[in-house]
Formats: structure tokens, C-alpha cells, sequence
């Protein structure tokens, strides 16, 4: 029988692709849910199935007897609402950074408000599969990763793993963002005019998406330089990682380092040097996409790395936690 | 001894184009007039110099003897402060829609509002320099021309004036632009996610610049057929405009018949059949560009025209009337 | 059993996008067929699973047990191909403009060479679904549709069978597509840096594509004005058409007549007015949106229609017709 | 009285740039060179005024008197030509890659090919005019900089000269530019369709760039990793440049540092922290604007420049250069 599971946040950009995604999920009914801060609709062809609309409610939840709910709202709609919808016996999948950060300190240093749930901060898992696949399977409350942080900690965990990088050097990401990940809301940094033709960076050593990385790697502060940049295009992420690895023979060996971690991911796919991924590549995807350089003769490596920010960054990874939390193949509905 | 001109809303896009284009003119001095609802500022570089800043108001004007007020403003704020600029001794020249269709009961039809200052609006000159030279260089007030109706109106008009255009057949104007033409405030219409890899058409029919175009031509509403439609660019306009010419000849024939009405003008340019102007062509200049194309066995005809929306459409045009009222050359700070 | 399918051209656009959709369809199973002039491929993530290649010819073809042919290929090489492969006792749906135009005469006039096939073009059945499907079902030779007329003909054709439109007053349809649409092939004028931030128009009143849409609304070439647009945009197709219509009262009554003869379609989508298509509504899909406006009182209308070039204008139609051909439901994969 | 210079090549970007530039320029007279591989021509309107033509030879200019020419041409091309052009009396600035790299084998090992004028390569001047303003001044043949180098080095140079970054730990140029750069040849690599909603990485580690930067900072090859990467856009250049300063206290001392390198430099403007430049705010400028950030914890920095790669990164800089070698203001047409 169908597991159901309702959406809050539909009308946003990750909301859209879990409706566009579900829709392809062979073992789900979709349920919409409606909330006072929805975004305004579009236009639809005359006799356009939609999903069934409920309120974002826990009521609303029980009575429709909703498996899972994904939360694609912001920090603070998502602490309230996580803790009605688990209170109701859901289970909630949330894409905002309200649980991914474990302490209530961490995420008042990094979202500049006090956290309103901290007994859930503390049973949430953070949802990146390829790191904790058996946790999230048993979990009530998944925090979906960052977007940066996806492919961030994929393409650096093997360096740091492995102890092939040199962490005194340093490790700096400089990644690149196309412009949904800020998100539908109209705001003058996303406008189109001010985005076409340009480029330009932002929170440089200071994004907020910093310290799931350093979870996720185990790198401390001081080795990890990040800079986030806007790409104008809509969806996609690209990052150059830098490092030095001062024991390692050629890129060829590198790439065996990271087939031993990724070579059973359904995910994560890696290329052959020379080759790095790029952002064509993974668009529309649910990839997670990996490629090295190395110069042996000075040790200097480089690691590309690109997703689709919307999908492997939010709404196919929460798909893909669903999935192991509510016992589907990991990859219903996302090949 | 230089001339003293104020600018309003020099935030704006238009506003914006105004401080570039007239730092550029060997005959003004210009100064920044704040107002309440001014958009937020870019940073600039260290030691930047920048205009002279003071109030938006008469008495400030007055103080600093501004000679010419360029009004980049929403309809509302021109009719309210162009009133006041003028009683303060200004001249005044405004980008918005407030003064450009004669009558109150003509603007309360487009815009949806009374008309504040109707003396003002019976006296505002229609500032389409190709139309109406003289009259703009006596002017007090001058109601700078829509975007869309500056090349539509410089297109279509040979075409009825030359009688050579079967008017009952009509004529239809499908037009495009770029998002800077919606100003810069943020919306959801602009959002870059929403633009970028998309084209869509508004005000089918409908659109308040419709009204201009049948001033500046003599059409009548049931000739003209009218589109807007938004280009995933920042800038430009480009409107394919559809004929028919029963006695017509040739294209060079009715190029030919252009030239007579725009030999002369500076910022009119012309190609030779089959060429058509596109927007890279008119790109950060003054011109409206205009080709033909036709074909002499169905008497069907095609006009493509092209211009900067923030320049020939706005800021150019403004600085082009300005030039008229104060005396300079007319082409000074525009080539 | 499954269906075996080749695809010839599968590094162009087109091409690629028959991989795609081909992946997702229960029936087929898919054999890239390598030609002398594939374009460069794009490196793949190790371990990808790609098609089985075998080479475009007729023995391979014969060996392999092709049941069907795509030609995602020039006109010339088209030509060449379809008969070789049909000989081989394999059906073809032709993307390239070979086979639509019905006489030698016609393509000779449009493509500007001799047509070397004539007995395979007297054959040929024009593939638009909608309006042939019965033919279709029995053809061994498709002429897959262009994919400016696939829209336009979808768009105008209740126009003119219903009889409301007034055809002496002519049938605008102002066309704009995404850069796809020129192939893959570099050229200047498909160079990043002369699309970007321009929008231009090309083939006025000349466009090939022109005489497909005579054939499928009934329209004579004096009736009907078409102008061809590039929008700096990678996929999708929107056509801005005016007409006018005395008899009709309102633009529900239109979109009523339009649903008489699409209501059933399940890839043309209708919009309630005054809502519109855009493009993207449409992209990534096989749909054709079409919406409607008119003004009552001067009889004026407008139909806008969009589609995505490369799935409805191209491989999507041609899986359609493939489905039809082979038994398949018409809209397997394609949904 | 007038210096008449001619361009080579002035139907490229750098080309059309030179043009756009030298018409603004009050001191000079252009003439436009007919080289055999020049680019096809775009339709100008009627009566457009251009440039004189003459041909790309040593007597052509010779009989025009042309005292300077520019080479916006390919280096094997440029390799002939500046030979034959100093010969024939004319100064020379060169826009390609053939006179940068001071010596044969280095030449021999970035472009892959012989160089044919070493003793002209043994006298070019590196035009990077912040540098070695004086020796431009005096030199016959200028090697203009390369677009990227030119703001890497500005960027770079003061954290190497001041001694303030820790050069073990390396420094890492992230650097990122619009497809202009690649010239105006079309290839499947800058074609729109395979730009447009990507972003890509090319030359890791290995660009013919890097050597350039070395030469002008003083760093080693393994102390410098450098990333080039494709925008989707026109053009512009924005470079992220991470290093560690274990001395540093601010970066405010460090903007410090800077102005006293560049608080007189007419076309280097820098930005109080912590802003940092982007694309838009200098695409059709001269300007390289420097911003940085700083982490004094942990001593790790940003450095972020941006240059229109087209004018500072090419064009522009030449007319910089060629101001000076003819004695001309600097800032002439560059403002």
C-alpha cells in the first residue's frame, strides 16, 4: 500500500522538484500542504491533476494518516512545525538548517536566533546518506543537508579519510551556486538584472554552511577556507577544492582513494582524470559528480565537484532519506 | 557657464543610466536628490567620487539653482513633485507615464488613478524629439516617452503618414524587452529563477503603452494589434512590426520613403534590405535601429526596430529633451 | 518482446534527447549508431552504461534486427539514410525537412537542392499526431514535423477549420526559439557572445518551415506572415499569433472551440484566458500549451502557443509517432 | 597633430573593443587592417562612418604612417606580423601570448610551437603598466598582458612584496571569466547551447596563463595553484585568491597595505572591507578593483578581483600602453 506524505513549501523552488520527483515515486500519494506563508501560484492548463491539498497541520496530518512530511521552509517555520508534525506520529523530513547544526549553541552562533526545539536538535540525524545511511533508516527527523555541504563533504571526506591530504596546508573550497538556492522569495540580490552578466561572491569565510562541512569531515576551522559565489543560472553547483598531498603519486591513484568510499554509491559518480564533472552534466539529476587533477611534481591537487543544488543539494536527497527511513529502494524515483 | 541638473530616483535603472550618461556631458552639473523611497546602495570603491547630494524638494532645488529636474519615479511621486519642481522654477523632465496622454480621464483608464495635476498634464509636452522638436525646446514640462512607444512610434509612422500602409488590414506590433525595463524594485515577475530560460508575453492587448503609439501615429485602437513580451536579458528592445502594402514596390522602396522622414535625424539608423537591426547593435547607445523587410508578390511587409530601452527609451531620450530645453547641441553627451 | 530502436545522430540535440527519452520507455531497447559525422563526445563518469553502437548502415541495422530508425540528421544525410535503412525492412522517422514536403518540386524551392528520393517522399506521411494519427499508425516513412510549424499548426488550424477566423486579414505568427533549434553544429551565429544579451530575427516572411504550416492549416502563402526569432535561451518555442475574428464574442468562446478539438489530446494542454502559455511551463516535456486572447469589441485576437523545441519540436514527437507506428500507447515514455 | 594607429584583427572581441575605445580617444586617427583571416562583418546601418581600410602589410603602413599597431591576432600570426610592422618603423603592441614569456623554451613549452623572433621576444616590454610604467614607455614592442594575469598579478603582487603572506603555505587563485575570452571563432566549447546554464572548469593547474603570474609576483610554480573556469556570460573576470598571513591583524591593515602599491594608480580602485567587487561593477571599464576579507583567528584571507577581461584584460590596457609609448595622458579614452 502507498506510504503518503505531504509537502510544506510546495510553491518554493526545492517544494516544486519534491512535487516534480514524487510524482515519478512509484510507492507514494502526495499530499500539498498548505501554510499561511505559501508563495503565489502560477497559472495551470485547464484540468491539471494536482495532488490532493490539506492544511499544514498536524490535524491535517493525522486525519489524512500522512507517513512523512517534508518541510521545505525556512529555519524557523521548520522548528515549529517538525515538532507538531512528529507530535501527530509523522515522520518529517526537513531542508532548512534548524537540525542540522546538534547544538543549540552552534545554531544560534550560525542562524543568529535561539533554537525553540532543542530535544529534537538532538535526536535529528543529519541525512547524507553516503555517511550514514543505517541512522537515517531508523530516524523520526532527518535534517537534509546544505546544498554546499553535500558535495562539499563527498568530495573532501575521502582527503581527510584517507590521510592523504597534507591539513596543515589547508583545505579551500570555492564554490559556486546557481541562483535557486537562495530561494523563491523576490529579493534584490536575486534579481534578474542584478544577477545576469555578473558574478560575485558572498559570506566569503563566513557562510553558514561551514560548520556541516566541518562535521561532516572532520577538518577543524582553521583548515578549511570556503567562499560561496552566484552563478547566473538557475540550478546547479560547482566546487573547486584545493589541496596538497605531499605523499600521493598521480591523479590515476586518486581516484582509486575515492572508488574505494563511492565505488557502491548510487550517487556518486566518479570520472577519469583528466576529466572533471561540470554543471551540464548533473543538472536534473540526482548525482553527485567527482573529478581530480594532480601535479605530482609539486603536489598541488584539485577536486570538481557539481550537483544539482535543488536535487542531490535538497529535494532528491530528502526523497533519498525517505526512502531509507520508509523502506524503498534508495533510488525509487530518482534514476 | 554649466548648467545645474537634479535627479530623482537615481537608484533606478533608468536613474542610474541618467548619472552615466550626463557625467559624460561637457555641460552639466549634476546633482543627486534624495528621496524617501530611493532604492538600497551598491558599495562603491574607496575614494569614488559622486555627484553633489541634496534634498528631493523644491526649496533644496531652488537653494542649488537647478536649472532641469530628471523625474525617474513612479507615476504617483512625478505628478506630486514635478508640481513642485516647476513652482520652484525648474524645468522638468519625467520618465514616468504621469504626463503623457493629454487628458485625466486618458490616463485614469491606463494607470487606475486620478490625475493629480491636470493643468500641469494639459501643458506637459510629449518629449519624442523626431516628432516634435520645437515644441519640446519651449517646454516647462516634458513627458518623456515609454520605451515601447519610442521605436513603435518611430517604426509605424512613416508607414501611416506615407499612406502606403492598407490601415483596415491593421497593423501589429509584437514587441520584446529586456527585464530592466520593469524597473528595479524586486518581484517575483523579475526573479531571476523566473526569467532566465524562459520568454513570456503580458498585457496581450492590453498594454498602457498601447495609447502612446496611437497618439504619435494617428492609428486608431481597432488597427493596432500589440504585445509585450519579456527577453531573459538585461537590456533591449526589439519589436517586429507586421504590414500590408498594396501599392508598395519593394523594400528598398519603402526604406527609401524612411529616409525621407530620418535622413537627418542622429539617432535614426536605417539598413539596407534584407538587413534588420537586433539588439546588440543598439545595445548602450541612443539609436533606434530600423529594417525592412517585404515581399512585393503577397504585399506583406515586416519592420524590425530596436533600441535601449534605458536609453533611447528613457535615460538617452530624457538627456536628448533636456539638451533641446536648455540649448545644448542636441546631441551632446549622447554619441 | 522489446522493440529494438537505433538512433543515427545521437551527439546532436535532438539525438540526445531520443537517448533521454528512450532510457525511460518500457519498450525499447536502444542501439546508438555511429556515423562519420557524430560531433565530439562529452566525457562520461566511469562506468556508465551507454547503449549498445553498432555502425549507421543497413547490414548493421539487418543484424541487429532494428525495428525502427530515428534520423537525427541533416536533410542530405537523410535522404541518403531512410532509404537504405527501409530497404533493410526497418521503419525511420525522419527528424531532418526531407521527407515533409510532399513533392520534389517544393523541396527543391525550400531546401535549395535536388530531392534524390522522390518515390520515399511520395510515401512519407507527415507526422503530426494530432492532426494524422491513423496514417501515421501504418507508415514506414515518418516526416517527423519542424518544430516551428509543430506549435503553429497546433495553434492555428481551429482557426481556420472552425472558420472564425477572417483569412483575408491575414494570420501573423511571430516565432521565437531557444538556440537548440540551429543544432549542434558551431556556427557564429550560435556562438555564446553573439546569443547572449541579444534577441534577433531571421528568414522574415522566408522561413523554410513556412510551407509545413500552409500544408497543415489550409492557409495560402499570402494569408499567413511568419518571422523566426532567436531568444537567448537553450530549449523552447514560443509563438505570439494574431488574427481577427468578426464573428466571435469572447475568448472563453475560442478556448471552447480549441477544447472541441484538443480535448482529448494528451499533449496539447489548453489555458483558461486571460492566462497564457510560457515557455517555462513547457520545457523538459512534450506538451504543446496554447492560450488565447481577444478583445470583443474590436474582434482583435491573439493565440500564444509554446512548446519545447527539442521534445514536442523534435524527439518527443518522433517517439510519439514511434509509438503509433509500433503499437506502443501513444504516450509511453513521454510522460 | 594626430598619431594614426591601425588594428589588425578588428573583427574579434579585443578587436571590436579597440575600435569602440580608439573612437573616443582625442589624440589618435584609425585605421582598420585587412588581415586575410579576419571574421565576417555584421551589417552596419546606412551611411555608418568607419575607419579607413589598408591592408595588414609592412608597405600599407608605412605609406599611412601609422605609428602604432595593434595586434589583436593569434600569436603565430602576431609572431609575423610584429616583425614586419617594427621593421617598417611602426610601433607595436601585441595582444597575443607570443612576446610574454621572455624566453624560446618558455614560449616553446606554454604554446606548444617554435618561436620564430627571438630577438624581438628578447626586447618586448610586458605591458602591465602598474609595474613597469617607465620601461613601456620606452619600449618598441609590447607584449600586453594577458587577461587573466593582469588582476591575478595586481591581486597578488602586494601579499608577495610586503612579505605578508606565508608563500609555503601557497596561494590559490580560483579564477573565473565570461566566454569572450575564448574569441570570437566559434567552437562547440563556447557555443550557447553548451555554455548557457553551465559552468565549467578547464586548464587545472596547467593554464599558459600561469607562467605570466609568476613572472610578475615572484612565486613559484609550486606555490601558485590556478583554476581557470567559464561563466555563462559576455564577458568580465572575477579571480578568488586564498592565502594565509600569520602576521596579519585585519584586513583593513591589508587594504592598507594595498593603497600604498595602488592609492595613485588611475585604473586599480579598492574596496573598504568587507566589500568586494563583482562583475557588473566593472564590465565596460578599465578599472581592476581589489577587495579583501580576513579571518584573524585563523589567518587565513580572501583576496577578490575583477576586471572586464575585454578592456583592462585586453583592450583597454593596450590603449593604456600605447598612451604611454606615444606620449600621450594615460587615462586618454580610458575614463
Amino acid at each position: 500500500m502507498a506510504k503518503r506524505v505531504g509537502i510544506v513549501g510546495f510553491r518554493g523552488y526545492s517544494g516544486e522538484e519534491l512535487v516534480r520527483i514524487l510524482a515519478r515515486h512509484s510507492g507514494v500519494e502526495v499530499y500539498l500542504m498548505d501554510h499561511r506563508s505559501d508563495a503565489s501560484a502560477k497559472p495551470l492548463p485547464i484540468g491539471a491533476k494536482t495532488p490532493t491539498r490539506i492544511a499544514a497541520t498536524a490535524e491535517a496530518a493525522k486525519q489524512a494518516g500522512i507517513d512523512c512530511v517534508f518541510l521545505a521552509t525556512p529555519a524557523d517555520v521548520s522548528m515549529e512545525l517538525a515538532a507538531q508534525f512528529i507530535a501527530a506520529g509523522s515522520k518529517v523530513v526537513d531542508l532548512s538548517g534548524a537540525f542540522r547544526l546538534g547544538t543549540v549553541e552552534n545554531f544560534k552562533h550560525w542562524y543568529k536566533e535561539e533554537h525553540t526545539q532543542p530535544a529534537l536538535l538532538a535526536e535529528a540525524v543529519y541525512g547524507l546518506p553516503e555517511l550514514s545511511r543505517d541512522k537515517i533508516a531508523g530516524a523520526r527527523l532527518i535534517a537534509n543537508p546544505g546544498c554546499y555541504p553535500t558535495c562539499a563533504s563527498l568530495a573532501i571526506m575521502p582527503l581527510v579519510r584517507s590521510g592523504i591530504a597534507d591539513l596543515s596546508a589547508g583545505i579551500v573550497c570555492d564554490a559556486k551556486s546557481g541562483v535557486s538556492g537562495a530561494g523563491r522569495k523576490p529579493s534584490l540580490k536575486t534579481a534578474f538584472c542584478e544577477v545576469t552578466e555578473n558574478f560575485s561572491a558572498y559570506s566569503l569565510l563566513d557562510h553558514r554552511h561551514v560548520p556541516e562541512v566541518l562535521m561532516n569531515t572532520g577538518l577543524e576551522v582553521g583548515q578549511f577556507s570556503f567562499t560561496a559565489q552566484l552563478i547566473p543560472i538557475h540550478r546547479g553547483i560547482l566546487e573547486t577544492i584545493y589541496f596538497r598531498a605531499p605523499k600521493l603519486g598521480s591523479a590515476a591513484e586518486l581516484i582509486e582513494i575515492y572508488s574505494t568510499y563511492y565505488g557502491n554509491e548510487p550517487f556518486v559518480r566518479l570520472y577519469q582524470p583528466p576529466a572533471v564533472p561540470d554543471i551540464a552534466g548533473i543538472a536534473h539529476t540526482n548525482f553527485c559528480d567527482i573529478g581530480v587533477v594532480f601535479d605530482a611534481s609539486t603536489k598541488r591537487g584539485v577536486v570538481v565537484t557539481a550537483e544539482d543544488n535543488l536535487i542531490k543539494g535538497a529535494a532528491g536527497q530528502a526523497v533519498q532519506n525517505m526512502n531509507l527511513m520508509l523502506g524503498f529502494a534508495e533510488t525509487e524515483g530518482l534514476l
